[in-house]
């Protein structure tokens, strides 16, 4: 059984060495000393490592299972749920006033980051109650803040995401799903959903479920949907449960993974629904939390890809297979450990270097976040609402693209599902497609997020990693850093200018290139990254850290990465710079 | 469910117009004209559309049970073998001496992909079979050959091949199962063996496998491995079946896919062996039949790549949702198809020109074969062996990207197992693995091939592309094909005179540098292919061919493999580059 240790030392790194959180001015940030985050950031540790990813394999093979419209969850998960909640967990940054522990995001993330890797479906079901939380949070009255925050925030009360349906995913303009306005000022919601993960279940009182819906009358297409708060059992006045809605599960899903996870298909028959926000804008209420579920899948993705790498490292290490070339590693067994040879060194590098660069990004996503919510900074909102989709799209690719290489690792018995890594791939899988599969990220980078404002973020971040680079242009011990940093930051403006000058005539000669772009991107955001991780740890160095190989290593890394990693910037520009006309050449019919 | 149609016009392309088999003087090839091939391909075809595509769900949705110490295939499967086997399909490039019909390997290959599309799980019983057969007619003792291959070649027996023990894959020189000789010339087989594919099941009256194990007092490691046939029932001297032999199924294995194949521990006690070739002489014994076997592995990660491709082409077609930015497509319905979305048309174009150019690699691979075995050429065996690592490295690799993005394409539906694209991907997975791990083909690619017979078949494939490009200098309308075809090999050529240059004083030089040697090597072979077959269309054209769309058609994706395929070969040559030293930095305590 694969087993999971949180990466707390690393984590430690980010936020102190690297993203400096205490000492920044944000609102919030000041309490984020390395002693309170550490004792935070290892209790989390612990009740993964020990409650959590023990029922990652169970959840796996034992999936979820519908009997006469009730859900039962896996084995275990009822009582380890009732210990995170007991926890404080599922509130860690919810506002303190609806019971959470009003922790800035960026803790929630890292945390964050442990949940998900120790059991992402087991992890879902608080993960979509935050998100359900954030919506009445952002949008609800009062009075439903009131009547429902507290008991999500414990998840006594789970929350679920309404949005798909047979016919429409992406496109949400085709939705059926009605809402029909009643006296008393509530709607009857009647559709289907589909696709509605932790849509019914057993380990909670209630389930507060988030309806997109069409009100009749309204606007034509995506201009005319709404959102509405649908309860599982309807809150009296007195806060007690009162009766049974009319919202029924109809199937669960067979999945590909994510098997603990409940994924439903929902059945709205004139159920009772009301209003959250204004009519007709339930789009942009749903688009005020995208940044953050978007960061979250990312981290998700991410995730995986910790946990499958912490179990490559230890197989390749226990392993006895061949003999190291250039010389006998372990002459007193029969053979060498996996590790000594170096196309296995290769996957490792290339994981490790992901995880640590991914988590450093995403991080700093966080961060921007809370500057954005807590400090009101514009910037930084502009900046993270640019980032947010290379976040999610390049961190769930390369994040399930590393749990294949992981998986690599242990041969035939990566296959085997009684390892576990093949369901780390499994899981991850669904990291590139929901929340917005991979190439709708790239479509919101390119045609929307890039122009916005005037373009005026895409140049912050080109000045930023300029800035970086001019400020330690002095420095000799970081210019094999910056000199790989530049051309691939070279590489993306090309990119953007290439967008600009051919896009105006034929938005195709950018849409063709969104998806390289937003790798390109990504890898211009873990370059920058691991030359700020060089930084702190050139720093450390010169401070006479008492962790010295903790540094020597993480330098290696960053080497690696722009070594081996990087060098990805120039072929995407290539494919960029060949325009629509290879890919739109074909007519339809030729397919 | 899943469909899946022959591409039975595109073989025909890549046999007659681009490898014009029959134009060859290999012998059995003047055979092979236009009418005789389409008619094989046809019925081939058929039977694979008709019975065997539609057991694949089937066969991953109920897998192998196992009661008893009998294996059961799932629902269909041994009526549909009994129509395969009625075909004499299995038979097909089998020698008409032993009741096949002695057709040349390029045409096996061909039906062999339309095959493994179709039912990947249900194709292993008769691949795995067909490879066991091929051991015991290179081999075998005459007594032997007439024994054991009628059967085989018909399938009324299957084979197996058994290498795998717990402890030991690729390093072989481990293994511990035991061989004793016996006073009547045969051997008693003791261990235990796992990952044996088609171990035991319900679909024949008898299993013969080939097990590999040590003859005690013989050498140490991996020259002390001799091969023997150790069948299920032993054979009576009439050629009736005898008696139950030692060897049973301990357990089968649940695997991420191939579901509808039982992967077999298998428990040797005692079971009367018969030595296959020389003594000690086993692991020679198995490289003779290697370059078959791994082509074939190269082919199935090819074949699901096609018949993942071809849904996702069905569903971009079929699936509405969103507007084209250029303009609206579908102006009667709701929403255009996904196919008109750049980043769609991406993603098709990706596999299209992967899945047609990897068939023409493949192909020609098995042409080479053909003019080895059948022909005596010892530069095109030379050459074949050269390539082989990188036709099942690199067309497994990409094959399995290829079906993550046609499962991509789906969304959320594909998620779902019920549409079948996560089977692809799952069944898939394994071709990257068995027969020798991707990452052990790179090995042999850079580490024995490379410099095999004093680097004269690498030297003989970068003459083959300079030929080529010199043929068609003079013609502008191939310039497009040739030039990018130039680079790319120029990189190619750049990375082995790395190796040669820094290899010598620390072979990990090369070896950390391998994988991303397979990859720039397959991409050249694409480029070349591509190259071909643009020629080819353009001979076509000049020809007032009569389907003029079908060679405009190859002609796009030509131009679409090199500007967005191709360009992969300059990262691959700058991390090659880049040696030893960012892999293998850290000590091994560090990760």
């Amino acid at each position: 059984m694969p087993s999971y240790t949180a990466p707390v030392k690393d984590m430690q790194f980010v936020l102190h060495d690297v993203l400096k959180v205490s000492d920044s001015d944000t609102p919030g940030y000041s309490d984020l000393d390395r002693d309170f985050t550490a004792a935070i950031l290892e209790e989390a540790g612990r009740i993964n490592s020990e409650v959590v990813a023990p029922l990652n394999l169970v959840g796996d093979t034992e999936g979820c299972r519908l009997e006469n419209g009730v859900v039962y969850t896996p084995t275990g998960f009822k009582q380890a749920f009732e210990q995170v909640k007991a926890g404080g967990w599922t509130g860690l940054d919810m506002p303190e006033e609806y019971s959470g522990q009003g922790m800035p995001v960026v803790l929630g993330t890292a945390v964050g980051e442990m949940f998900s890797a120790a059991n992402q479906s087991f992890t879902m079901y608080q993960g979509l109650t935050h998100g359900a939380a954030s919506a009445i949070l952002a949008h609800g009255t009062e009075g439903q803040k009131s009547t429902y925050l507290p008991n999500m925030v414990s998840c006594q009360w789970t929350g679920t995401m309404n949005l798909t349906e047979p016919h429409c995913g992406t496109d949400l303009g085709l939705m059926r799903t009605k809402a029909v306005p009643q006296e008393d000022g509530s709607y009857k919601i009647t559709g289907q959903k589909i696709f509605i993960s932790a849509g019914e279940h057993d380990m909670a009182e209630n389930i507060i479920h988030l309806v997109l819906a069409k009100i009749p009358g309204g606007p034509e297409g995506i201009k005319g949907v709404s959102l509405f708060i649908v309860p599982k059992f309807l809150v009296n006045e007195d806060s007690a449960l009162g009766s049974r809605n009319g919202v029924t599960v109809g199937n669960i899903e067979k999945k590909m993974g994510i098997h603990g996870n409940a994924t439903c298909v929902m059945n709205y028959d004139e159920a009772t629904g009301f209003l959250l926000g204004e009519e007709h804008k339930g789009m942009r209420a749903m688009f005020t939390m995208m940044n953050e579920a978007r960061l979250g899948v990312g981290m998700q993705g991410l995730a995986q890809a910790e946990a499958a790498y912490q179990n490559a490292v230890s197989y390749a290490k226990d392993r006895l297979q061949g003999r190291d070339v250039t010389g006998v590693k372990n002459p007193e067994g029969p053979a060498d450990p996996l590790i000594v040879h170096p196309d296995i060194r290769r996957a490792l590098m290339d994981q490790k270097s992901f995880v640590e660069g991914g988590r450093a990004f995403l991080l700093w996503g966080a961060q921007l976040i809370d500057q954005a919510h807590r400090a009101g900074d514009e910037d930084a909102d502009g900046l993270v609402s640019l980032l947010t989709p290379v976040i999610k799209g390049f961190l769930t690719d390369q994040g399930y693209d590393m749990t294949v290489q992981a998986q690599q690792v242990y041969g035939g018995h990566g296959y085997i599902e009684e390892h576990g890594m093949s369901q780390f791939t499994r899981d991850a899988r669904i990291t590139m497609i929901y929340e917005g599969a991979n190439g709708v990220q790239a479509l919101d980078l390119v045609g929307r997020k890039l122009a916005q404002d005037g373009g005026k973020h895409v140049m912050a971040f080109f000045d930023l990693v300029k800035e970086f680079c001019k400020e330690h242009a002095d420095d000799d011990a970081m210019a094999e850093f910056t000199a790989p940093l530049k051309t691939a930051s070279k590489h993306l403006q090309a990119a953007g200018m290439y967008f600009m000058q051919n896009g105006m005539k034929n938005p195709n000669h950018a849409l063709a290139g969104s998806y390289d772009f937003m790798h390109l991107f990504g890898h211009v955001c873990l370059g920058l990254m691991w030359a700020r991780m060089a930084r702190a740890s050139l720093d450390a160095r010169a401070n006479g850290t008492t962790d010295p190989a903790f540094h020597e290593t993480k330098l290696a890394t960053a080497r690696y990465y722009m070594a081996r990693r990087l060098p990805a910037t120039s072929m995407h520009l290539a494919r960029i710079e060949s325009g629509a006309d290879p890919v739109m050449a074909l007519p339809a019919e030729a397919f």
